[in-house]
């Protein structure tokens, strides 16, 4: 832990961002050193900058007092990427928190990097395009935080991943410099991709302060299907059915049962989870009217080879928002299991989705946990949720137990420990599993290449 | 220049690829040299290594003796980057041209870096998939090269260029590891982003030895159409309005009046460019044949709203290959109008367009030279070719200060020097138009972080 000389700091940073956006109370300091793991340790100081030269300065001051210093977005992150392990100061980005620019001619928008990423979609939409990327959280994270983990969401196996759509980038180097990236072109490849290194970087190599964001014309129609299957292996099969047909669904989520009976007992709504149903699937289509009632068509075909027990199709939006209604509470729903969840968003490649949940039935067995599954098969990327009474410590250290045996058995399968939520300090200690000491070794340096100090963000990425 | 030990090399490089593998012959040494620049350096040895590990220990050998060592594909890049300026030792990737798989249901596929981008294409499509990139050299080019530049093509307005199919890698550093990068998965965010880093390094960073790529299916139909405008301006009023109608064509290429007059030459064909013609857009659209029928229909509207003077909608394959034959008979058509081309792949906001053009109008006229333009208007990506005659040096002299208004130029129009080239060594002077000296010295760090004594092609992207 750094001892920070905090009454040198605290006149400087007053003067760059104003008394009122300079917090060093108890209340302030905890709310902001700690995000959705909840696992927290104090900010010492919590500054709200309101432009790019702000952060600048802010940066500078640190750099100068050798202070560690972290970004912040939400906070809504599940691995501890927004907590300051070593305190100092907070940098909470909520006041740039502005649209600068939609340009419809040029399907291209400009954001400062606190703008939720809901409201992103809602502006744009009106205009008839398209900001796809959805994770969960869309209602309050915002769109740095998106691209400082590369967020994904349901979108993602059409779509792409939130870096997909990010075409440059304003950033602050820990050394306090300002620098752009990319720019308003689709293309480019003048030097390093900068742009395509910061995104994923979990906030340690720069301060993100502007970011350019490439938009698609909104897809015109949805058509949205929910199959019933015996089990998940029937699930899977359908999915590799819909991908043999050539289609590529908006989404298509899996929801294992564990995860159903969790939804129907906290929806007080039973049939959601019937007796027989050991999977379902949540597929959705678009494009134009005729041509998502074509893909729906096939998916079907897909899923009564598979198997289906039952496959229901919305009807009208009301009917759509219905059939998304289970998904979209599985995770409160889960909280009907126990109090604490451990959310891993392991993938592997699709075809193997079958021997992740064979994986996750032998860890259910050998650990006598509980784990519901569900996630964006699509993608390969399951949320594997090891839940857990916080005050039952023998049963947390064999979730502890089981984290690593899940993690060796998804590499060994192809597979990747995350696929959206980054290593944060929770998945630190197990990059190793995944990552060979060499390649370990050249990211250091790419880190040190940004931030030479270790100020930025120290602690994460990393095992210590 | 490095005076080579080659004596002490030679035994050495045999022992690791066989004697038939290693060649110091001057025709070896000068083709392979030398790429589609045509400002080549003669190689002291060219080695063709057969596996990873043969590459390994080639570049393990040349850091050992500080020997400076450059990878090569197909030598089609046209900004030098497969050029050993400083002589060394060229790895030519010939011998490593095997598709090691291709995996229908997972929708990926694993090749070796000197698999030709056209055959691999016909692999996949003979599935019912699809591998999108498309740059003009794709019967010649390699997908270690089209991913060491970041290749584009006419499709990259829907479809994105290469980065967007590149899942993982494996790669030789310059210090002699082998690394793997992503993988077989499509989400992945443990630790920064190598393998878009890797993309479009130009061959600086390290010698990649395999490529895991992203697949989608093949669109079932093309509706391909050209419409012809008095002028560029009433061409990118099209532009604007198919994209305000929100159709995303898979190609929206641009021609310009100079152009189609080199083309009707060498084609021998006047009506190519009848007179009244200053600009042609030609359009694809695909999908379903409902889908694609219904946003050719609104292209059409789009032309004809403005100003179109003829539109030709292909009414069959052959047709369609007949509107297509223009466009990819334009690079040898310039040669009607000089025996060199400094050949441009600037890039614009799309709808600043019209304003490069008028750049090029000024530019023509102050520099009295001829520079027919043709590219992706969607993307904003247009090849502004500069035709000089080499013997001519006054005009040489004149076309190299306007290259220079050029890039000054484009840059403020908030766009990019190379789309699609790279910056090799041949724009390496122009780097600091586009770049700040921070974004440089960054760039450095990061080269510094791979290559520290800088052996792996030196000499590119920064200015000496």
């Amino acid at each position: 832990m750094v001892s920070l000389p905090i009454q040198d700091l605290l006149p400087e940073l007053t003067s760059i961002v104003g008394e009122p956006h300079v917090r060093t109370d108890d209340e302030a300091r905890r709310v902001y050193g700690a995000d959705a793991l909840k696992r927290g340790y104090p900010a010492d100081v919590v500054v709200f900058p309101g432009t790019t030269a702000d952060v600048a300065r802010i940066v500078q001051l640190c750099a100068e007092h050798g202070v560690p210093f972290v970004p912040r977005g939400a906070g809504t992150g599940y691995t501890g990427g927004a907590v300051p392990l070593q305190g100092g100061v907070v940098i909470a980005m909520e006041r740039m928190n502005r649209i600068l620019e939609i340009d419809e001619q040029n399907l291209i928008a400009v954001v400062e990097p606190n703008v939720i990423t809901a409201d992103l979609q809602d502006a744009v939409e009106k205009l008839g395009l398209f900001y796809p990327p959805d994770p969960a959280s869309l209602k309050q994270s915002t769109i740095g935080g998106n691209v400082a983990e590369c967020a994904g969401g349901p979108r993602a196996f059409k779509y792409g991943t939130t870096k997909r759509y990010v075409l440059g980038l304003e950033a602050v180097l820990p050394t306090g410099e300002v620098i752009e990236t990319g720019g308003k072109v689709v293309k480019n490849v003048v030097g390093y991709d900068l742009t395509q290194l910061l995104v994923g970087s979990e906030g340690t190599l720069a301060v993100i302060t502007k970011i350019i964001l490439r938009l698609v014309p909104r897809p015109p129609f949805q058509a949205t299907l929910r199959a019933s299957f015996k089990d998940v292996s029937a699930a899977v099969a359908a999915v590799t059915g819909v991908i043999r047909k050539r289609v590529v669904p908006a989404a298509l989520e899996l929801i294992d049962g564990e995860s159903l009976r969790a939804a129907a007992d906290y929806l007080r709504d039973p049939s959601l989870a019937p007796y027989g149903t050991g999977a379902v699937l949540l597929v959705e289509v678009d494009g134009t009217p005729d041509a998502a009632a074509e893909e729906a068509a096939r998916v079907e075909e897909a899923c009564r080879a598979a198997g289906a027990t039952e496959i229901l199709r919305a009807r009208d939006e009301a009917g759509r928002q219905d059939l998304w209604r289970l998904r979209r509470e599985l995770s409160h729903s889960l909280r009907t299991v126990a109090a604490l969840k451990f959310n891993h968003d392991v993938v592997v490649p699709k075809g193997r989705i079958p021997e992740l949940f064979a994986l996750v039935e032998r860890i259910r067995a050998a650990y006598c946990l509980r784990i519901p599954c569900f996630g964006h098969a699509g993608d390969g990327n399951i949320h594997v949720n090891i839940m857990v009474s916080p005050d039952d410590r023998e049963e947390v250290q064999r979730a502890r137990e089981a984290e690593k045996v899940l993690f060796e058995g998804v590499v060994a399968l192809e597979g990747s420990i995350s696929g959206e939520h980054g290593i944060g300090f929770s998945k630190a200690p197990f990059l190793p599993i995944e990552l060979s000491p060499d390649e370990i070794a050249l990211m250091k340096r790419i880190k040190h290449a940004f931030d030479p100090r270790n100020l930025l963000n120290p602690g994460k990425i990393f095992p210590a």
